[in-house]
């Protein structure tokens, strides 16, 4: 991985489970973001291409984790 | 990461992006498995919850990415 690698979520109980199983075990480090606390975060989530949360955003490519929740609930939360 | 890691996965492009990404980012060895190719592998990742590719199984956790191919058109083809 060479740009910063950013993990968008909302805390929910999948957002933990992946940030503890494989966001932790990178070998890079990962700037972990919780858009339900960040609204700020969230036009820059959008824009990386983000559609639901937990979401890993790599070097331009965005990994959806597990079908979570849909970012316009956060938006419109 | 306690267990042994795997990523299953069908080849695609969506599956090889995310293993250059970050399965092989990963502190913890991961086994790859494509199950387009290894059929005997398809019972187990049904087993672990496995519904679509790719998929990385963790600590008895499973994590899907980017919904992708249904693991029924894996068993179907």
């Amino acid at each position: 991985m060479n740009t910063k690698a950013v993990f968008y979520h909302a805390g929910c109980p999948v957002c933990v489970t992946a940030e503890q199983q494989f966001v932790d075990n990178l070998k890079s480090p990962v700037e972990s973001v919780h858009l339900g606390l960040q609204k700020n975060r969230l036009d820059e989530a959008l824009k990386a291409g983000v559609k639901s949360v937990p979401a890993l955003v790599v070097d331009g490519n965005v990994f959806h984790i597990n079908y979570g929740a849909g970012i316009e609930a956060l938006i419109n939360s």
